[in-house]
């Protein structure tokens, strides 16, 4: 009898979040799973750490039998580092991350904690994948997500990512009727305009909320963007690596 | 008579860091110079944005003459972004982030505040370099960057980068007089070897302080850590670009 596959889960919604519940009720059929996410929301965290301040770990009931829990005070990157060293005894066969509720496609890779969870256990030499929805609802619909969320883990678990790479993995806010299936594709190219909200506090001290209007520049079919809105499903394979390798050589003749 | 290049300056160890100060001193010999940075350290804080949470922006004096200056609450993805909408009254030519006190090279890219912040202003277009110090002491020798500083930026400021790219720029601790001259690298593969540190709280709790020791896994002589070792200031082009292009192809065999 071979091993079952250890599985690590998180998520940036926070452990009590509706994705990640789903999320773990896809991976338990693949494997033993364990969840270490954050005990409130971490939305838009991105890669932070918790440098300068304390961490808690908490062992929690997570409402689905055999599923051992634990909720950090950390961001979703502290969650996965105090994951690997703290709760699990073996290195994983994968981490997961999400069911993120909302676009973590083209620009929002940027600020995404949830995919920055993933890219944690890539730098660890796990095989992950980041999850999301594109639905911010706090009760989006999970439903129909399953048998896709199911083949692409399987597919990990079987074959492995290469080294320092993951997966980055968009639904589109659809019924499970229309999705037209699964789209290998890169990240748009877009930005957020921000639009911030100036208001006044009781005390007459001004201040700001951050709004925006998302605004896609780039319009090619081979994007993540355009798949989600022609209502396939993005994976964007995610690569852990900053270097303008093209701009180099460029970058050389300025003699600096 | 040509007009001044606009400059914005901004970091993550805070508005009152002494590295922040050396960067404004050399970028007002190029242009007028705004700064917008965290009232309070931000140090790994990666590209968190601040969603849930209110955003103060404080007028303050910065000690240099001509040279305007504010606080903001946020972290220094959000200075950019408010300091483009709220306070600049024209696109900037340049943003400077830095000088941070501590190494932002290899693995560090993940969780720097400071590059970050040079990439939410290269995302909008505007030419950006984030520069640091291999030294975390407060009170760290930036004496001797002056002249690399203004050169990398003057070369910015004339030629321009590619859309999306922007500079990565790491000084070693040493001398002046050691400084073996600018190589262009890539990012080195390395990694953070957690080691919590568990303690015991005044009420019975236990807690963590994330630590951890680096380990260089990539000792090539064209990366960032090799330069740095050896003496010389790196400058990494950074891609805002996380695709893993050269895997697509492999993943689309895997007919999801």
């Amino acid at each position: 009898m071979t091993k079952r596959p250890l599985i690590l889960v998180t998520n940036d919604d926070g452990i009590i979040a509706p994705g990640i519940l789903k999320l773990v009720e896809v991976m338990k059929e693949l494997g033993d799973v364990v969840v270490v996410a954050p005990d409130k929301p971490q939305s838009g965290k991105s890669h932070a750490i918790t440098l300068d301040a304390t961490l808690y770990l908490k062992k929690t009931s997570f409402g689905i039998a055999g599923v051992k829990s634990y909720a950090s005070s950390g961001t979703p990157a502290d969650c996965v580092k105090i994951g690997l060293k703290e709760v699990l005894d073996r290195k994983p066969d994968l981490c997961v991350s999400g069911i993120n509720h909302g676009s973590n496609a083209s620009v929002n890779m940027v600020y995404s904690g949830t995919l920055s969870a993933a890219v944690e256990a890539g730098i660890k030499g796990v095989p992950a994948i980041a999850f999301s929805l594109l639905d911010y609802d706090w009760n989006a619909n999970f439903k129909g997500l399953e048998k896709y969320v199911r083949k692409i883990a399987k597919n990990v678990l079987e074959k492995g990512l290469p080294d320092r790479v993951v997966l980055n993995v968009n639904f589109p806010k659809v019924s499970k009727e229309s999705f037209k299936g699964i789209k290998i594709v890169r990240q748009s190219k877009s930005n957020w305009n921000e639009n911030f909200d100036k208001r006044m506090n009781p005390m007459g001290k001004e201040y700001f909320w951050l709004t925006g209007v998302f605004e896609n520049l780039d319009t090619s079919d081979d994007t993540d963007e355009f798949a989600l809105k022609n209502n396939f499903i993005s994976v964007t394979p995610v690569k852990i690596d900053f270097t303008a390798h093209e701009f180099m050589d460029k970058l050389r003749t300025w003699n600096l």
